[in-house]
């Protein structure tokens, strides 16, 4: 690969769209496997790419964990690519079709996106993974990964555009935006002529940088400030359990509870127990006043904390006088992702789940779940906190768009 | 109402957002009603306020059809909201459900998108039918209509919001900006804390500088550069029925055939049939060196009309040597909204279907039919011609999201 300009990235990626369209998925599938077979064929070229991205005295050191590839992860990347290739394939169905006043069969059809740009940071397996499930739905792909990961993610791409050719697939359909300068990066979100979505992976920072910069349409994604609210008829065992998964299971990611909401009836019962369990699993606790007047050596909360995703072992807690306070504050400061209510109470919970402006609402449930491969779709490219095209886990349906073809005989509007 | 900043506006907007989650379809249909009632008890309010603005000598000579106001077409906003109280209401269906490996119901639920932000021309009659579609769905809307409709719309506004106070409504569901600056609208287009989605609808500059200005997420409607093309199997008869019915039947709307594309083996036997009919219909027709051949005295096509959106009595005619090439040259010139061909191959059919890059596309039939009405959606918010969330006719559906509601009883992540 050499580095091209972005209008002829774009036009490249446009004509691969178009062929792709051709495919099979017997054809994309083989091609998937190839992908995984070439993989583990290279992977000292892959590792050796990598050790000069690690080498690179610029790298800051909390992404070296992250950017770092071992045989064990080059095989999990090719695990993923088979497993893509072991899902269904949306592309050609038809979600429904009718027959029209005028006699036309209309049929709603699934078909892909077109071309999806990818803006991610210095994960290289994201490089893989987001490759396969827009080269099984069909879209043309353009990568756009963070500069400390360039030479992984050329070695990546390089392979799997080696396995296309081969396939003889047009190999454009998977290509790498070389430059990254935050220059060309702002050009890039501005292709509105070829690229028809952006889907940003990472930090909170990076996503804004996106929403901010971009004019193709984005598909946000990614930041999770959940709550649980844990009612005044809710069985306090359960809630524990739910609260402490939440948190503590795995603190870094976007659907790890970050806050606590505890009705004032069961607050005095409730909050000496789960604080015990939090702190004995290293977690700090933060709480507002009335949190302060029953467990007395809580970190005092500030307003920040309210509005604040943690993704580390922190909690902060609030008791609500009642369940509408609870989904107001809910409504006001969280980010749509996931939100959980614990209690027997019916009306209670449908309540919540009604009212709460969320992408996933459960009911005695962890918030944990919300997940892709939890959600049984097989693969996931991203959590989608808007409401526009697609919310919450996004699996290969979420890649797709459709269009109406359309059946007559010789039919002209009255 | 008084002009207030555009943040209260938002804020506003979202608060009534959520109230209107919780009314039942029954609630909403019985306020449509009396909206639509109230429009014919306050007839001359509203062409008085309509007559304020015709007198304004600064509206273009252009907008004055549309702008004008008649009993006739009150009539007609007030018959076009009880058709759509009439129609289903999707809010609350479940698209689909299942149990996941852990035991979770997890159920895919319609809900509202939320606050949506219309922006549109000196068309009055939107600002009902907007308001009427956004009710239905449980959407607020802030309406941002053209500035020589102001009256007019404060007018059509205030009767809608007063029906709205009378169901105990809040009425903040409807909202107008009534400041019409740009700088206030390109604020307006940024407004990402309050509003979920922005669709604008009028004309292709309208909708570029919404595109260009907004960051909150748009739904592109409008453009539509449609091609015809007569395959070399197609029946002459039919497509001479359906490119004359495509051109002349309405003109200047976005669904119109602007472009007729014809194989070079029925060229010769069809051009001067189809030059004779649309001319007889007053169409200027003009072609490229290969139709001049034929007929001698059409107008010359520049470069320029492949990709120009007539909205006029106007056609360019171009003969080309493929089906393939007509498919390279829509993909190339179209603007995704309806393409047609005309042939009884079946191959070149589905081909054509497929390959096509376009919202709708036909087989033997009339662009014409790309619309919320004859598609049997019972109403029409616009027409999308980009891929993300919605694809061609936008119906109640299309005013929708999901969310993801969870019913577990006790579930944690292992």
């Amino acid at each position: 690969m050499t580095t091209i300009d972005l209008t002829t990235l774009g036009q490249n990626a446009q004509t691969a769209s178009f062929a792709l369209s051709d495919l099979t998925a017997p054809q994309k599938n083989t091609v998937l496997q190839r992908m995984a077979d070439a993989l583990l064929t290279h992977q000292d070229t892959i590792l050796a790419a990598n050790a000069h991205d690690l080498a690179n005295p610029q790298v800051p050191a909390k992404f070296v964990d992250r950017l770092r590839l071992t045989p064990e992860r080059i095989h999990a990347m090719a695990t993923g690519l088979r497993q893509v290739a072991a899902l269904p394939d949306p592309i050609g169905n038809v979600d429904h079709a009718w027959r029209n006043a005028a006699g036309l069969l209309i049929a709603k059809q699934r078909v892909p996106l077109g071309v999806i740009g990818m803006i991610f940071e210095a994960r290289p397996n994201v490089t893989v993974d987001a490759s396969a499930l827009c080269f099984k739905t069909g879209n043309a792909v353009i990568l756009r990964g963070g500069k400390e990961a360039l030479q992984s993610n050329l070695a990546l791409v390089t392979i799997l555009r080696d396995a296309l050719t081969a396939a003889q697939v047009d190999s454009n359909a998977i290509q790498l935006l070389q430059d990254t300068s935050h220059e060309t990066a702002a050009k890039f979100m501005q292709l509105t002529d070829y690229i028809d979505v952006l889907i940003p992976r990472g930090s909170a920072r990076l996503i804004q940088a996106v929403l901010r910069q971009a004019t193709v349409p984005v598909i946000e994604t990614g930041a999770g400030n959940c709550h649980v609210y844990v009612d005044a008829d809710a069985e306090l065992q359960m809630a524990t359990a739910i609260v402490v998964n939440g948190k503590v299971q795995r603190p870094a990611v976007c659907n790890a509870t970050e806050k606590l909401l505890i009705h004032q009836a069961v607050a005095a019962d409730f909050l000496p127990t789960i604080v015990h369990a939090l702190r004995a699993q290293g977690v700090e606790v933060r709480g507002d006043a009335a949190t302060q007047a029953i467990v007395p050596d809580v970190i005092p909360a500030t307003p920040d904390d309210w509005g604040t995703e943690y993704n580390a072992l922190i909690i902060a807690i609030k008791v609500v006088p009642s369940e509408t306070a609870a989904i107001q504050h809910i409504n006001h400061y969280n980010t749509q992702h996931s939100e959980a209510i614990v209690t027997n109470n019916y009306r209670a919970g449908k309540l919540f789940q009604r009212r709460v402006n969320a992408a996933c609402v459960y009911i005695n449930a962890s918030t944990r779940f919300t997940d892709g491969f939890e959600f049984g779709f097989g693969a996931e490219i991203g959590i989608s906190t808007q409401k526009l095209h697609a919310r919450g886990p996004m699996g290969l349906a979420e890649l797709t768009s459709y269009k109406y073809v359309i059946d007559g005989d010789g039919q002209v509007r009255a």
